[in-house]
């Protein structure tokens, strides 16, 4: 694996660099950390990269090591840059026979990513994008319930995602990660709709295997001062019939990553809270509500998928680091089936790909425009 | 107190009784309690009341009443019949010079309700509408502190009303309390909406103290051949920039009655949920969280109203009943304050009243326009 | 109901008029409110009780109903002073010819318990003690599941009371209710043992069906210059080889009415705390665990007793007023069934009785001598 | 590092391998994972070892690795066998030179215990025992809290671990680990007692701050034909006046591995529950109980190590494997600062030592011969 941006003090590359360690299926072996070539030759040693494979620039890298020999080189590359960085990058390393992991939004804009698109289907590469909530157990467990028509015919979803850290306006105040993020150059067109309505939407097409054709959108700049959206409510409807609701905010003041979906069919539903990932709650219509665990042995219940990404039996939690790994993790499976001629089974294929990365960016333009129209509904287009 | 409607077998009529009597203010003195002759007979012997104050239509009720002696006639008459036939009685008893508790949503059409508006305000007579969940204490505890400002200004508000037990086509399957509120022309021009629609938009505008200025709502019939909307999804506008949603849902298979505000401020935010009800959660931007409950010792802390409201110390838990109770509670000392010829305290006069029965008429016939519309946003008329 | 003690301002006296008073089945007739003339006169005016039936002590009260004719005098009274004056008025209501309802711990000590338990067996009239927390409709519900063995063969039991209004000499800043009940001679030989241990022990005995045979304790003074434990620990053995911990606790700083009880089975266990009485966890060894609601609607899974005791359906709470109206509730049947001649079934029979009372002095006087003892285990005497 | 025993199929093996490999700062470079030659060969393929560092015993490899230059041989070894194989790999290491990490408990008898504390005083080099609970940054802020007087003046701790996997006999139904636990030639004296209560008692010495003084036991063989205690329930008493109680089962059934614990002080008391293991409650005597948070942002709240122990930001739950992976990192980072001349900081020598092994073996034998004494209280002797 070859990292491109993630420096020092940035967050999510640490993550993405335990997240991929994990299982010790992936070795970092080159990066290029920073744009700032003192962090990023300073963030290399840290990382104990050799010298000779310490980049500072991402053209830089992708070039040197698609000369080294196959043995050697990196498999695939890394993204962890803001938005607007994504897509040079991305399309260089598939140009060059890279795989590719990058962060979400997959993009700056939809275009950059229908061209991902166009290059993934070209070059039979594998792209996989960064939606972490996808990876925990029980997320996996409530998509095989609600798919496999346990819970009847869906009905309703209501996905929410509260965050309160712009409560303020911490851009002006110091803090890197929301000045990026709640600038249009920088973030896209859209700010806490890109940043976190973008998971929301992802894990309800996600879970329930639906996807959103209709939308109506109310986004707000609530922090004075603010550039982009910090909070927003989209109203939704869903194939076959299925309507929702989503709600992301950024200044819901005192909330952390209170990520919540719910989904309703005939028969019962389910609810499930990242903060506390390990348990699925399953409600019947006429039937005690059940508490699912992840790592638990209830023989029969639990699904292959939600299975195979527990490391730990049933009340050892496991977290968001983990749910990040069983993204990597999947996506090596992946990789190490083509390299060893295999096939790749759908359970190692389960990790989110580039078409989900167009229908993210998708989501963004189309939140955008329904927040702009007086009309009621528009058409989710791609 | 004289009752029109609630029989045997009805729930709500045998929740307002105990919701009366629970204060030892209040005494159920006669009843017109089934428009079937024999059902008001039987639940009145069963009730104790006297044969002479048995009654068999609420005309006759009030006529004989009215007739009686000041020391010995009934102070209120309470409403407890479906929707379509609130009108009627609550009407009467104002022309003959009775208060009024009345459920709701508070009459069949907007049109009604304003009628009973003026006649409240050229009476002087009080109309008390039961909505229940404001009489939580951690509910007045909410209010005071949104409205004292310490969660700084407003920002958000999230209300969602989840049910499920009208999942299936109970109303074909002898169910009393699904036919009549499935069905138009006993329940009014929303179904859920009025059921518990109007709850929640209740809970939100008497916490918040802001009134909702405009909605975009998209209103389903989930269940295939039922006659009114039983789900229901709404943007939401309310006074000083606040935005909000508004979820209610009687298909949600597997939930209870799950109703659940959260409201953020500038600072912090509030969490209830009325399944829970002596719990209230205040979230604070940079310092932990806090759990308030009912009844306890915070020196300081806790609202006058939300210790009025409360009838046992910490961790014995008030439920509905109590909740109930104090709407009763609190009517009933507004009436004695009358007869005692004194001013009702602002602590006595914390009880829904004939105001806030035209905002939840307005609420559906805002909504219905709204779901029928193509118009994204509508403005909230009365 | 004639009531002996409960004057203004005393806490339990007015939860029992509310309990007494929730079904509609009982009256508040008459009572001897306080040893204090002028609290015992404005209380009963407070409670618009008739002059001549305001009594000054329970010895006029007694004496003075029993003459009166059957129809108008009342059928029990109901006794709710400190401790030390339980047995006074219990044992002349029986010798009179009443039922009696009495607080626990039922008398002051243990012979007092033996000698009013033989009058009730000579008489056989009622003597209700008032377990509040056995009245809970999900204790009934996790009694009928560890009874009917469907947990399979119980195991262990650990139940736990935990409060904090003790964590202060507050018997000497002017709270009265910490006064006596730290008080040896009002209280008896135990502080917290007996106010809310006893609780604990009964609510084991009550859901489990099995009875203590040894137990090995540790009382602790913890605050400095208190005449009573105020906190303990006790090892129990009970019948079948069960095992068991017991912990109640006055000085567990922070914490309010915190019971709650876990019984383990050889299939699966419950688990049950009082401060969100409606919910049942109900864990199995290979299964998810389920959590069951009062009110509830789950065809064939709520025992008949838990239905009974509900009065409101699911997401609709009780609590401890509804729990100790059932307990009221199950006594006026009984009494009730009696006047009609008929026999009490097996339901109205559920309530805490004589035989209770005297296990739970039996438990003070063990667990003092235990605590007091440097053998390990003591055998349960009654 | 070089790994003893954790062949392929050896759950805690795994999990270590993991928690090193965490934070990027340790690397397993050897192993003797097996003592079947088959399994160690293939397991150590599969964890891609070199052949030349592929041992079949722990002898050959304590020999061959301390052969190795400075620069090359590894800094410690990893000892994951069952109790009774501990001791033989921990002296040689110690011996030769190598530090040692350790599974709990950290010997078969209490001498060996006591052995191996005279060696690391002799050779100053670092044992590090896995109590992986006392990782997690809640329970260091516990800590933090409680022994720096916020709470006031300890009182009471209640310390739970309730397991349910060995409900069953299942040692004789091929369940390995239930295997060796149950069988003494293999895990020592006590069963439950040393396999989780342990864990519950070096928690509770851990977060207080203060050691078990004196003890009374009662443990229980509750399946029948089983050959160690599985349950048990222990009173206890601690330094400094303060009393508790311990309840290790693990025929609990239904529970996964439910570890909690409740300290209260003068002030206040915390509360944590290992199965959400990022919340720390904390309640307080007269003010709203707090929820504090792993990784949340409030300035002048969370300890320094609370700090220190954290990956992610609030909301994004860390669990066991990261608790783990904090014990190896303090640990990785004292063996680095010795490496660099430097001396340790309190944050880096903060994970459980020699010392407390020793006090676990002792607690061990302490319960065993306590619940085989009629006496009341035993003293705990090491």
């Amino acid at each position: 694996m070859g990292m491109v941006g993630g420096g020092k003090d940035a967050f999510i590359g640490a993550i993405h660099r335990i997240a991929a360690n994990m299982d010790g299926l992936i070795e970092l072996s080159c990066g290029a950390l920073s744009i700032h070539p003192e962090i990023a030759k300073e963030s290399a040693e840290m990382l104990f990269l050799p010298k000779d494979r310490t980049y500072l620039s991402y053209e830089e890298m992708i070039s040197n090591e698609s000369k080294m020999p196959a043995d050697k080189r990196i498999d695939f590359i890394t993204i962890v840059t803001p938005n607007f960085a994504h897509f040079g990058p991305a399309m260089m390393a598939l140009e060059n026979g890279f795989n590719v992991v990058v962060e979400k939004p997959m993009t700056f804009t939809l275009e950059e990513a229908k061209a991902l698109q166009k290059k993934v289907d070209e070059t039979g590469l594998q792209l996989c994008l960064t939606h972490t909530y996808s990876g925990y157990p029980m997320i996996k467990q409530a998509r095989d319930m609600v798919q496999s028509g346990v819970l009847g015919k869906p009905r309703k979803i209501v996905v929410e995602y509260l965050q309160g850290w712009l409560s303020k306006l911490s851009e002006r105040e110091g803090n890197k990660g929301a000045a990026w993020r709640t600038d249009p150059s920088k973030s896209g067109k859209a700010g806490c709709m890109g940043d976190i309505g973008t998971h929301a939407a992802h894990l309800a097409e996600y879970v329930s295997g639906l996807k959103i054709t209709q939308l109506c959108a109310n986004l707000n700049v609530v922090v004075p001062g603010r550039m982009l959206d910090d909070d927003g409510n989209v109203l939704l409807r869903f194939e076959n019939d299925v309507n929702g609701v989503l709600v992301a905010s950024q200044i819901a003041a005192g909330e952390e990553n209170n990520l919540k979906l719910k989904i309703y069919g005939e028969k019962g539903g389910i609810e499930w809270a990242q903060q506390e990932p390990n348990t699925l709650l399953v409600k019947w219509l006429d039937e005690p509500a059940q508490i699912l665990r992840a790592g638990s042995n209830y023989p029969g219940i639990l699904s292959k998928a939600a299975i195979d990404n527990c490391r730990t039996p049933g009340g050892h939690p496991e977290g968001y680091l983990e749910a990040f790994g069983n993204i990597y993790k999947n996506f090596a499976h992946t990789l190490m089936a083509k390299l060893e001629g295999k096939t790749a089974t759908k359970e190692m294929l389960d990790f989110p790909k580039v078409d989900e990365g167009v229908r993210g960016m998708a989501f963004i333009e189309n939140v955008v425009a329904s927040s702009q129209s007086n009309e009621k509904w528009i058409n989710f287009k791609v």
